[in-house]
């Protein structure tokens, strides 16, 4: 047992970066990358001499395009994405589908639609990526791009705080500095999601009236094609 | 074998905090705290569900207020900082001198003489936290506070490049948006210290002419008290 999990986070867009290592063969994983950090990302391979073997998604975003196709040019890597999602990767990946990586390590895919019809959340060791589903004392937005109030509230409650009451949550934005959370405190404090039913947490979503993402219609198509759009 | 380290990163100073945890006995310790950051810190500390048993500086910092004091009155932690810092800690940390805490964890002091006379690493496991003797890709600055370029070079290539190559650096600050390094790439690639002889390093650095840090007045009295003034 010796891994690493490395946050980063761009200060642009508050999305949270992740690099997952098996240390002893430096195989790693990047989750939820961003374009323009490209070379921060290439800095932290290069200097930890790792070998990234998946770039994968939690879902298309729509406030940031992605650098999966960058880092997947530029390291070999192979990209991995929830197959609900429409994106353009080799590995199209379903609830229950593992990712393996490293000397025995595995990335269970859980599928927690919500923010998206296809929005995972991925579950390594004691550790969840849980994307735009389940954010700290939050939850990502559910009204656009095939969002579902209802159906986030049961991802959330059916198979996010059904783990481990240590289980570490590493979500995909912060807007407020924090960074780490876990299922047990996530269960008795989310803002949005503790002691609330189906029906009032419907209720508060519909009633939150959002502005559109800025970035929405660039980088939705962008993210399908995994950032890069097609040469041709 | 089972711990984690988690890095947080201030905006305004560009400072890392650490929170160093043994996972089975949650047991924890937080090296170069913030002050305006108290509430992130202790957030993490709630989350978590940490037992914070020290909180520890690398040196007396002149660019931010250490929140050293206002995290031991809120945790009950002791404060350990290196003894020839002059800082008012129960705890004075001299070379080869070990922190204990969780089960079975031990964090070893490296006295690294040359951006204060005080300044200390300390190593964790592979890891080691380096304060501002060595940054990413760069050193701490030498003008200053009993700062001397000839003690910086020895304490790196004597005290931290024999560490080994593997070994994850964890600096106090980086303004580039790196994160980590490793004894081996800083050995071979830093910009300052690879490849430079000792006159030619202190030659670079009386050579820098840096501005005066804007909070230097304040904060070095201040964190001689742990950042919090006697109430007297």
């Amino acid at each position: 047992m010796n891994y690493e999990l490395h946050q980063l986070f761009d200060p642009a867009s508050s999305t949270f970066t992740y690099v997952l290592i098996d240390v002893p063969t430096r195989d790693a994983v990047v989750v939820d990358s961003v374009d323009h950090l490209l070379e921060r990302d290439l800095g932290v391979v290069r200097r930890l001499g790792l070998n990234v073997r998946y770039v994968v998604e939690t879902h298309a975003h729509a406030d940031h395009v992605t650098g999966a196709g960058l880092l997947q040019q530029r390291t070999g890597a192979m990209a991995a994405t929830p197959f609900k999602c429409g994106i353009s990767a080799e590995i199209q990946l379903a609830h229950g589908d593992k990712l393996r990586f490293g000397a025995s390590e595995e990335i269970l895919a859980i599928h927690t639609p919500g923010h998206t019809s296809g929005s995972t959340s991925y579950l390594w060791r004691n550790h969840v990526l849980t994307g735009d589903t389940l954010l700290i004392d939050g939850c990502g937005r559910t009204d656009f791009q095939s969002g579902d109030a209802g159906s986030l509230y049961d991802s959330v409650h059916e198979r996010l705080f059904t783990l481990p009451d240590e289980t570490r949550v590493w979500p995909a934005h912060d807007y407020n500095g924090n960074t780490v959370s876990t299922i047990g405190h996530e269960k008795r404090h989310n803002a949005r999601l503790s002691g609330r039913d189906r029906p009032a947490f419907i209720e508060l979503m519909a009633s939150l009236k959002l502005p559109r993402p800025k970035l929405m219609d660039v980088a939705v198509p962008a993210n399908l094609l995994l950032g890069i759009p097609h040469a041709a």
